[in-house]
């Protein structure tokens, strides 16, 4: 089996995806564009993919992208906290070092940390893990990366100090999702223990933009029962004065669900249970 | 008069600021956290900040920093469309370029123009400005950057194709952001011309974690003939089972905000009205 995610080998989303799969071969994809559709053609059998992270709220181009990709349905969550690492070559010494690299997000996340080593000169590249790789290739223990503690296994490198970033939680959720040609996968890592196993939903509702419309289609939630987890606004593209809601909510059973089906009608896609 | 946001000189949202502002002066910041604490502190008469992008979706983070900051008030709101240029030194040739370095998301929106330019190495930067200015201090007319078209102007460049990126939408909304010192500011360019001036206004609401008390809070805007325009919303740190609701409406008029206080009391906090 194998699982698709968004990065290079030795990424978060890498170590997030074996956490939650166990040992699976994985596959690294330059965009979430690309992974979502390798998911959809069945090139992996999974994917793991970041649908909101504590800092930076909900990634709305997630949930465009499984709503583009009608087959693709979600099937698992789990969540994966980010810990920035300061990755050296085997054997480097942290007061020797003359530069570091990272991606430009994690640089940011790790400002404390980098204001207290003035001297460091800072280089930006396009992957956390690709930093540790080349940091490996180049081979120079005074050059440092910032990334995921998984790299430096993956690479052979040494994780120098183990967490450089700022006092924040950093922490991302992922939906695990398969494609139509994938079944009886089921993942599961949800960290809140009360709800009971395919309890969750995800729903893509097509409204007008109306304050009336969206406290309408929540009420037909609350009506039966069911808690609200997440919701994601996004304008509907080319249509004008249309809202499209991201809603995530417990309580869904098949039969409330195919009530909820038949009270929206065309309006609502379900995006998975899980 | 002087305004803030964040980035070198020659972004994106400096251009923004300038459209909005008119001849002002621009100072840029590295974060928005510096930004909004600078505006807060009256070390800038204002500031512009990124709320949402047509391929990203809302910035939760500018949202809870004005949440944070409670004497920061947005004033007026912009758009701008983002228009990747590729930009060289001047006299640089198309077809005897090298390399081109660019901010990782910037190079991920030019996925079409490096596909069919395979020989050009990528190099990521922190800034698409910045990768301007760099490559003008570095002067070799093989070395081009992709970045706004304005930041060629600032620094000298030339713009050789003025749009490499994919075939996409990609307008960054903006909000105008004061401090308590600065008063009597109304910068105004709301792209749809059917609202009437101070007509928005948005609203954070602490809600309890149930579908019903959104709906609740919904129909209590709803019930008011107030538009919704976005919606965000946002797992309360340290209250768990809370959301917060960042709600922007229109049909805000002042008799109608008092009243929305009165009904939600300590649970509403206004962010501005514009």
């Amino acid at each position: 089996m194998t699982v698709g995610f968004q990065g290079e080998a030795g990424a978060f989303s890498e170590a997030a995806a074996l956490e939650l799969f166990g040992a699976v071969g994985t596959r690294g994809f330059t965009t979430f564009d690309e992974l979502v559709a390798a998911v959809d053609a069945g090139a992996v059998d999974a994917g793991l993919i970041p649908c909101e992270n504590t800092i930076y709220g909900s990634i709305a181009r997630t949930y465009d992208l499984l709503a583009e990709h009608r087959d693709v349905r979600i099937v698992g969550e789990t969540t994966y906290a980010i810990v920035q690492a300061l990755i050296g070559c085997p054997g480097a010494d942290v007061d020797a070092l003359e530069s570091v690299a990272s991606h430009p997000v994690a640089l940011e996340q790790c400002r404390a940390f980098l204001a207290a080593h003035p001297g460091l000169r800072v280089r930006t590249v396009a992957d956390t893990a690709g930093a540790v790789r080349e940091m490996m290739e180049a081979g120079d223990p005074r050059a440092a990366a910032i990334g995921p503690a998984p790299a430096a296994a993956r690479y052979g490198a040494s994780v120098l100090i183990a967490n450089v970033q700022d006092d924040v939680e950093n922490v991302t959720r992922f939906f695990a999702i398969v494609g139509p040609s994938t079944t009886g996968l089921r993942p599961y890592a949800r960290d809140d223990k009360e709800g009971a196993r395919d309890d969750r939903a995800c729903v893509v509702l097509d409204l007008a933009h109306e304050v009336g419309s969206l406290q309408a289609a929540l009420g037909a939630l609350a009506a039966r029962g069911l808690n609200l987890r997440s919701l994601v606004a996004r304008p509907a593209r080319g249509r004008a004065f249309h809202y499209r809601f991201y809603v995530e909510f417990d309580g869904a059973d098949r039969a409330t669900l195919s009530a909820l089906e038949r009270h929206f009608g065309g309006r609502m896609q379900l995006l998975g249970r899980y």
